[in-house]
């Protein structure tokens, strides 16, 4: 095998195994691949002819047949030059990354296609996510495709469009009352019982992984020269850390060098533990104080790996940055009329670039590349048209489907 | 140049400009490609080296400079085996072209990025069409993107949330009581005193053009080996001509050999016109019955070049077919359990299968590609939030906007 995981605080090394990715220690396990073995097959030349999806990088996914591949396509989504922009804008050239174009429109898929490969590699046939919304409806879609039963778990505020695909993908939906980690928690008490694979963010190691081929297109997209500022729509963190991983490896691999780029995560005011973290003790806290954000993939005010996300920041010269659900919607608009349709989280992404150019963080000559992570339509106040349960606890949801 | 106009009746030749391709003898102008030296570059290794869009197909595009080229990402949709359908149906292969992850969300950005590519290229500033729905978001998409004005023309009972893009990229909004001929009624009325330069069906060669690209990708997709049959969703034709089109192209380049695929019209009941004209003299008559279809791209009683549609299906020893609103219904929820969110167009195909297997038109054997031309929930029944003008006449519209 070409991969295996070593554990981030004791580094002993473990062979690679779906579920969660915990050391006996109580460290994570990474994902480390044999990088000498990869470079082998794996060079600039032979990307050329390569399959235009994720699955392009698959010495760097930890799927080892063909077979299990469970691909709707996801990945190389297009990297797009504003040029309008660039001449509004002080910004030396802005890019955006279209995620929105996925098979199941977010950048979702990507974690979902490796997450759900590697269930089937291992025989796995019930999957269960809590998410805000995307994450539910790419599991949704991906296990209809490879024909797994579904179980997805919502706020119960979540987009209604959202919910409405879950449903039309097969999965058993559920709206839970609370935020994401509520969610999570009925996961956690029932998998058990239930027989679920939990693929909730950072609870198996695909889902970082499918991610990090957001940072090897881009890299390889940018002729192997990186920006200099990325800024990205962060929730429960696994887009950064997904990039900053792959960023690491491709230095390994010689494919790139020098600076890697400023990592600036965006949130919306009224959920932002890491811009206050960044602004306090520069330790990660969640956020205690009530959250009063919309119902958008930035509201995880308890992100599992807080800690790994704004080291990652720190460490990059980056920073973190809170936008008001005003400057989203002005930002929505913009982005409309430069012919791009944005999702409230990508939007975030362009009103976060606004305020760090008033703030001159972002000098006149940087390279600047924002990620569209959804769509624009999936947030429209729609009410799904199927009555779902909604439910607190575990208990509740049993009583709900008996 | 490496391309021209040559007349499919007269067969005389033309230099290439925009705007209506109509030769002075009253027949049809086509663009006409120096094939011999696009083969010089064009070749299936350089293809290998190529852009993730349809502009990877650049010789067979009529866009002479690179500077020109409006691109969103548009093309290189991926094309997905269907390994669950296959099990339940009896076809030897079956795959999707997922056209709904187009930048627009549906295969309309191709022919749009075309058109307005050769509209920048000739310094044009002000575009219009009439559309059933998906063409106007991408007009105005591309517009944006672009910085020209769009000015969009769609029924008034075209689906709200297309309606509701189209605000949002910026585009002047009309909604028409009537059908797609009455919308481009309008515009041909007004289109001297307005200045805009007309994008609707047929009426420039850009469309049919960037359409065609559908086709050189499904045979590349394929290893330059064709399906047997090709099932698509018809309404105004500019698909499956723009796709025959390809194929020619891809004879004459040496790309391709043997049998075309047997091209399939899919129609809704109650607007059928190449259903009936198919069954009837097998001469294309439009349709004069009442229309009792569903308002999606496939509700065209009159396309603009019925004839040529025809005689495409014939030739290729394939069929139209129409299917029921309950039939699509039913074919969109079967698709969304495979995984795949297919707008009622899309759908369609998949009825349009079924009803050709229950016919045993299509053989055991027989590989076969449905297009999915939009995302499902562009669908849904959204009543947009804006109040836009509703009339039936340029005279009435002039009104509206004074
Ligand atoms: C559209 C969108 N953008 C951004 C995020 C946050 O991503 P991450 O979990 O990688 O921080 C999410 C997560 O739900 C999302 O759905
Ligand atoms: C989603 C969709 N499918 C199919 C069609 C019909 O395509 P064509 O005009 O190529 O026949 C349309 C046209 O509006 C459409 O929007």
């Amino acid at each position: 095998m070409n991969f295996g995981f070593v554990c981030r605080s004791c580094g002993q090394r473990q062979s690679f195994r779906p579920g969660p990715s915990t050391c006996s220690c109580g460290g994570t396990l990474l994902v480390e691949y044999d990088l000498e073995r990869a470079g082998r097959t794996l060079t600039k030349e032979s990307l050329k002819h390569r399959v235009s999806s994720m699955w392009r990088y698959r010495e760097l996914l930890p799927v080892q047949h063909e077979d299990h591949i469970i691909s709707l396509g996801e990945g190389w989504s297009p990297l797009i030059r504003m040029h309008q922009a660039e001449r509004l804008l002080p910004v030396g050239k802005l890019w955006v990354k279209r995620e929105e174009q996925n098979p199941t429109g977010s950048f979702k898929s990507r974690g979902f296609s490796a997450a759900l490969s590697i269930a089937r590699a291992h025989g796995i046939k019930k999957v269960a996510v809590n998410s805000n919304g995307n994450a539910a409806s790419a599991l949704a879609a991906y296990a209809a495709y490879a024909g797994m039963e579904a179980y997805v778990f919502v706020p119960r505020d979540c987009p209604g469009l959202i919910v409405e695909e879950c449903v039309q993908y097969g999965a058993h939906t559920c709206l839970v009352d609370g935020f994401i980690h509520d969610a999570g928690k009925i996961i956690s008490d029932g998998q058990q019982v239930q027989g679920w694979y939990n693929v909730g963010t950072l609870k198996e190691p695909g889902r970082a992984e499918g991610k990090k081929t957001m940072g090897l297109e881009l890299a390889e997209q940018l002729n192997w020269k990186l920006p200099d500022v990325i800024i990205y729509p962060t929730g429960g963190g696994s887009g950064v850390i997904g990039m900053w991983n792959a960023f690491q490896q491709l230095k390994q691999l010689g494919f790139i060098n020098g600076d890697l780029p400023r990592m600036v995560s965006v949130q919306e005011a009224g959920c932002q533990p890491l811009v206050d973290s960044m602004a306090g003790s520069g330790e990660f806290k969640p956020q205690v104080k009530h959250v009063i954000s919309s119902p958008t993939g930035m509201r995880v005010p308890n992100p599992p790996d807080g800690h790994l996300i704004l080291s990652i920041l720190q460490e990059s010269g980056g920073t973190a940055v809170a936008v008001t659900r005003e400057e989203i919607q002005q930002a929505g608009a913009a982005y409309g009329r430069l012919g791009i349709s944005a999702s409230p989280e990508g939007a975030a992404t362009l009103a976060g670039l606004t305020r760090l150019l008033d703030q001159s963080w972002i000098r006149p000559d940087d390279e600047v590349v924002l990620f569209n992570t959804s769509h624009a339509v999936k947030y429209l106040p729609w009410k799904p048209a199927s009555s779902l349960p909604v439910v607190k606890t575990y208990q509740d949801w049993l009583q709900a489907v008996k």
